[in-house]
């Protein structure tokens, strides 16, 4: 018989949650442990696999499971390992994938960042089923990219590809961004970049705004979502300005691999039509005329408290053993 | 018997030539005629259908050949057509694929652009053996591009992928480019990009220089090298700005697919460590840190007067029947 389940992890620098997943995209069952409380890496995974075999008892026992699909800030699909990632609390190289699937039994375990995990769970159960070109672009605290082709996720050479979050936007006065450089797609369009171009605006112009009540330093992108709905006029172009430099980005990703589609994912999406529709009008200016009109612009259709799970889980079916 | 030789056929502007190949990447014979002279593609068909016949007949005939693969401007791979060239005398969609396999006993024939031929021509006989994951700029009157993911060509959705010559890299009083927009690679760093340099050069400085012997409409990217390697300054810094824009813009292609290496083609790689000098200098300046010194920058192995044949022809390899 087919194993009929799959389990998805995501590891955030503060949760990690995780999850039960039928080849329809239900979950079963989840849980989470604090990433946060494990220094070590081994106390982590020990408490990562205890609270995995309570939710595997649930559903049958290890022999329900096709794989496990981890999604990690610098998770390396090839290597499966965690390679130097910032924001969470263990260093270097870790072996994630062995780690856990020597603790499971042996069931196979595959590892991504999060952006391509979130990349998977559209292609298996939300907004990309049926396309097999198409790039997700997660809006979250940073801006990460999952990019399909041909139906697989492109991992690069060295499983580092999508990057996509560090395209230069601005080569003069570009924004410092977190990777050192500046200029980039990140530092303009991220959740944190809404933010900052709210205290830019704040500073160089001298309309009205609602944002102006608050305390400069605490806005962030949904404080201008929320001032953008009442009609606050500095904060719809707050958003317009994102959605012109997301456009121009799109344009530029499209001269590339020529998607089917381009899928929005995070919590900047919730702006809904505020940002999507100056991202059309920028995406139909810039583009290259031989791609116009030919090319989707979509929202993720996960329900964001599952979409990570979600995600990583598709992973999972194509998880493979040594 | 597996058949063991493929046709490649090269279709510009002025020339079409064509020769068949082994599976080492050896042209065995080859031919050529005027595509300009045959305004109606029925006639262009026969014409080129008699020179391959005479070819065909020298290795033994149709049996021998395991197929066709053809590079033309604007080429489909999915459809098979010639769509909307505007370099080439026929207008519309001409089903070239298709017209050519019918002369020919049904031999099968793939299309694409020549840029991709070229890509197909370094990873079958070239720069790129072994490789999987690369990127081929061809520096020629435009900027071309190939993309090779996970051993496969990236076509994109519609056959339309690998635009790269159309990424923007000056988004503000970029240059004109043909394609209607501004501030495009290739308005930069095609040969034709380079002689807009330095005209653009000359107008604006002062300083002496070779190049203000010659007539400034006339000036031609080679001109500009053989100033540039009697050591002329004008002209070395003509390379270098050259330079710089590539490496540029390969740092954003290598956050999109982390090739293993980007490979360059075309006349202006005859320039050397002229321009791949600056290239590198500003590729390792402007990468993202975490690919730093991973990505190769290497230049087509293949000899100019063959590499068409070639690429087209290793397309000839895949070629499928109806």
């Amino acid at each position: 018989m087919e194993k009929p389940y799959v389990i998805g992890i995501d590891i955030g620098g503060t949760n990690t949650i995780f999850g039960i997943v039928d080849a329809r995209g239900t979950i079963l069952n989840s849980g989470s442990i604090k990433t946060g409380n494990y220094p070590e890496i081994e106390a982590y995974v020990t408490a990562l696999a205890e609270g995995l075999q309570g939710i595997i008892q649930q559903v049958g026992g290890e022999e329900m499971i096709k794989g496990i699909g981890v999604g990690a800030p610098m998770g390396n699909y090839f290597s499966g390992c965690i390679e130097f990632a910032v924001n969470l609390p263990w260093k270097g190289i870790i072996p994630l994938a062995q780690l856990i699937s020597d603790k499971l039994g042996g069931i196979p375990v595959a590892i991504t960042n999060d952006a391509n995990a979130a990349a998977m769970g559209e292609m298996a159960y939300g907004a990309a089923r049926g396309l097999k070109d198409f790039i997700v672009i997660a809006l979250g605290t940073g801006v990460g990219s999952g990019i399909v082709i041909g139906g697989n996720l492109v991992y690069g050479h060295d499983g580092f590809a999508g990057e996509l979050g560090h395209v230069i936007m601005r080569r003069k006065n570009g924004r410092m961004c977190g990777c050192g450089r500046a200029g980039c797609l990140e530092a303009y369009t991220s959740a944190t970049g809404v933010a900052r171009t709210a205290k830019e605006l704040l500073i160089t112009r001298t309309d009205a705004s609602l944002l102006r009540d608050l305390e400069p330093e605490k806005i962030t992108s949904k404080d201008v979502y929320e001032a953008a709905i009442k009609g606050d006029k500095l904060s719809l172009e707050i958003f317009e300005l994102t959605g012109e430099i997301l456009g121009e980005a799109f344009a530029d990703f499209i001269a590339f691999s020529s998607p089917e589609a381009i899928i929005l994912f995070g919590g900047l999406t919730k702006a809904g039509d505020l940002l999507l529709n100056p991202i059309r009008r920028s995406m139909d200016e810039h583009v290259l005329s031989s791609y116009a009109g030919r090319i989707k612009l979509l929202v993720s259709q996960l329900n964001e408290s599952d979409a990570a799970i979600l995600g990583a889980s598709a992973l999972g079916w194509e998880a493979k053993g040594d």
